[in-house]
């Protein structure tokens, strides 16, 4: 594709840095302060991220998010003990390995439902305790939203956490898209993430600069944090910033146009930002070559479409009249 | 110290980001591209610097210095190999034990002759060849410039890289301020590596927006490369720009200014862009109340300051004042 | 249980040492010699091991089968690189993350049937080539026979190893029980492994003193494997030899004796030393008083009775007596 | 040198399995039992080993002094947390790296005086505590007795281990030769080890079958043990015996022998059994064709005699003749 890509579906990682974001930069790009997260910016704006989190939560900003999920992993756990996730979580499917070769720490995964881990599923992993030829289980790792873009309701993320916490596991949340899901219930980022004891934070889908975040709910696990986060070369100053509820209204302004296209199937629930969706395989490499947009599943025919902060009513109608176009030949 | 900390010496780190780094990242911030680094800017930065070092380099950005550093040992080395370096380098004491946690390394350090490596030393920690109870050393690191500010001649550098070929080692250097090596030397920036295999090469120092590239010079370097840095949370798109020459220049004239001063004795050789000295502890304690800046060595007094990318004729005249005033008290 | 078991069906590990091993340590038992396998009695017996395999293969004792299996995965992999292997291998369930933790490595696990892996089953996990997001496969690890004591015709996992090749992978034999399957099979340790790049050879559950081997048959892999062996604190001085038909032998007269049984069902195929069958509950739990035997599943009812080199006739009849007993009652 | 080798002095890992020791396996060697040291031997032996070290202690087999080291560091430390230890502990120079490749720690090394740590030595790297760029101390190695064969008396040890404590250190005895340190300064284990957290136990240098343990006299550091030496690859089951006085009467009389012999020159406190000396190289030569010893220092034309279990006088003797002998040719 060309050097200025169009303005597709791909991922809300094409999407540019918010340009409000750049402007506070500039705004405080004067003087000097102390570099490695000590300047008094990124202080006030972890404990400003912190306390959405609960007056006991402290965060720590990280590069990215490979860095949030496995320097929660490593906060959370030691080497001989697993960690409870879904086959599709992005902890197990796309760090190339990081988990394991970095943390050391071996994932104990579960089939998921369209994304999601219930309390079943989880106890189905909750064996071979005090066996030391197993790993041990001692973190449950959730995504919300999930990679195929559902949502738990805060009243199923509640009853995983109470069931980990009953067997002494703790709770981390893979938040990378934490904001669309808060924005998609309509309750706070404390609530959406309802008591878990370590949350990855993503900013960097929604506008920011690189600017990911381990929030420590749990204050039992922030005593050694930054000596994690230095030595995992994650050690950085980096700054926030939030616009999730358009990215989802997006979304869902994109399936309503196509699910109704005669040859389109929604395939998943689409709860914030994300629509997947069954295509004819030359209506896919058709539409490819105009718009951006990743093939999830290539034998099914599956694609996904990921709305950004950016997104636009004209981008995503648009598209809606591409794909009408596409399958009407 | 307040929130705009006065412009001190304490780190090159402590500089803002040059303002034409931002403007030039606010003049691409438009449209949608690939993200991970496979957007074309990222593709033709990466080509330009590793066209820095040859035909046969590439290079990738990283987060960090430690990522770089980490990123570079993971390249060259497998577990049971060992890395030759001074006791001082950065590698050794400023990393919170990367190397050996992430890259599973030991390094085989040596005293080092104000910061520098030598031949006889490199010499003396090749040993044990083909003794499995011992690592078997494969990569000799090299500071240019060094953690002291002192640099190597091409001369002294070429002369590492032979010995270390010659024994079938590999060479890496860690570049953080390579720029400034190379601005003093009055060479290219692949004549100051001069035929490394692996370069950590530094742009945050240099006023980018945490922009550290590895530099594969090396072709056998590369073929993984990829997998490494993204499995060690490193991936993520950058840009970079330099501007090294000038903080030598401004090091030169505070070194000129308060050498003289009595009471101030240099210790280290200023050949890039720090200064070292040795001050009475009362003075260090009333300079520190207006500039920032690091006690390197409290039992003797030693300190360090560092000038930037914007450090101004004016601000090294001031400080200079300033320590003159400070021992006239 | 009391300190001298009953001679029960819990593992081939439980038998004692063959008490030839113990008087062939004895006989050599004299003078000193050297330490760290480098004596004359390991190496020679290493390399008789080793011509069992192949004229280009070499083999290096280690103390268990943790070990062996975890550095054959050093030996073949880098940490980015995955290792394609049943649901159910050893590696996966019983080595406490160790593949994990110790080699860094992610296992790319499949369902299984009856505990082996198709030509289906890998070539489902070869996918993602050359994505950096991705674990790169690697090696393909088969246990043979398998854990649920299921065998491989030589010319199935010659299909299994040619797969792997032709896609550039290596191939990894978990030969814990290979003599037993060699035995089962009729045909040498070599065939029995046919092919492989690596197999983890098994001593100690055939009456040896702790004696496993590491053999490489790809000799591109033996240049480094010492250095790995004694990192991996796996390094010490070891004998071997093997008795495992007659334990075959034994689990197939046990098979019989309690297949016709009413109340029993034998659930896998019995190809070696290993018998699985459903029983009541309480039966077992009856049963497990007098006869050290392991439940696979229990919430199916499934056992598993292991036979070793030193399991009688007799052993095995008073034993399907005393099933027979407890099912009447 | 020839399959069985004279009976030299090279290491007292050259002496063969103590005959007691084979006879006591085979007398247990009947019947079954569990595995993986759930027997009953192997419990009552760990009991008796630890009760040996205080109510309070626990004892662990492992296979060789390699993994108990690493094993000890294990249990002890987190990845951001350092070691302090000499320059010439085991640990430093002959594992092969295993400290930082397998438990991903970094040793932070002081000199040492004759292989000895002092509080001053250690408090020289108690530093930059609360520093993230730093690893932190936290862990102290004493090797008792040292790898030059000198040893602390039970005061120095004491020492050690209020000046660790009081920092919040834990303190670990690297006790590959412990019982010789014991028998050499007339007093107990346990005190011997002087209120340590962890000791490495050595049996195999005193004719033990591979039995090597480690020690938990900090209860705090029991609770994970059995995970951290299973995923380790440490698991089996192992006895013990010790024979440790006899070695260290055998050193004291081959150096009385040969102290006195012109050309010969005792370089080190003969305090347990080993005995280094300086001699002309040819001398060395010749002697090694007939008793095998290793050479030190090449340079310097230092080599090491070690006495075993079973060294007799007239091996001494003998070797005090040779050694005449060969100064006088």
């Amino acid at each position: 594709m060309s050097l200025n890509a169009a303005r597709g579906f791909a991922s809300d990682n094409s999407a540019t840095i918010h340009p409000d974001v750049l402007a506070a930069i500039a705004r405080i790009n004067v003087g000097h302060t102390f570099g490695y997260g000590h300047d008094d910016y990124t202080l006030s704006v972890e404990a400003r991220v912190a306390s959405a989190f609960g007056a006991q939560a402290s965060a720590f900003f990280v590069f990215n998010g490979t860095g949030a999920n496995v320097l929660s992993l490593r906060s959370a756990c030691r080497r001989f003990e697993g960690v409870i996730c879904a086959e599709t979580a992005h902890l197990n499917v796309d760090e190339c390995g990081a988990p394991e070769a970095i943390a050391g720490l071996k994932l104990l995964t579960v089939p998921g439902l369209d994304g999601k881990l219930t309390p079943e599923l989880v106890e189905s992993r909750i064996a071979r305790i005090g066996d030391e030829h197993a790993v041990q289980p001692h973190l449950v790792s959730i995504s919300q939203c999930t990679e195929l873009g559902t949502l738990y309701t805060v009243d199923e993320l509640r009853a995983l956490v109470e069931l980990g916490h009953s067997h002494d596991l703790l709770v981390h949340v893979d938040g990378a898209r934490l904001s669309n899901a808060a924005a998609a219930l309509g309750v706070s980022l404390s609530e959406a993430a309802a008591g878990a004891d370590v949350v990855s934070f993503g900013g960097t889908k929604n506008g920011l600069l690189g600017a990911e975040a381990v929030v420590l709910l749990n204050p039992l696990l922030a005593h050694d944090f930054l000596y994690i986060r230095k030595q995992s070369m994650q050690l950085a100053s980096k700054i926030w910033l939030r616009c999730a509820g358009h990215a989802n209204a997006m979304a869902a302004r994109l399936a309503a146009a196509v699910g109704e296209v005669p040859g389109v199937t929604i395939t998943r629930p689409v709860q914030t930002n994300a629509v997947f969706a069954l295509l004819p395989a030359p209506v896919i490499v058709s539409l490819q070559r105009d718009y951006p947009f990743y093939t999830w599943d290539e034998a099914a025919g599956e694609v996904r479409w990921m709305c950004s902060w950016d997104t636009t009513e004209d981008d995503v109608d648009g598209f809606a009249a591409a794909v009408r176009g596409a399958l009407a030949r």
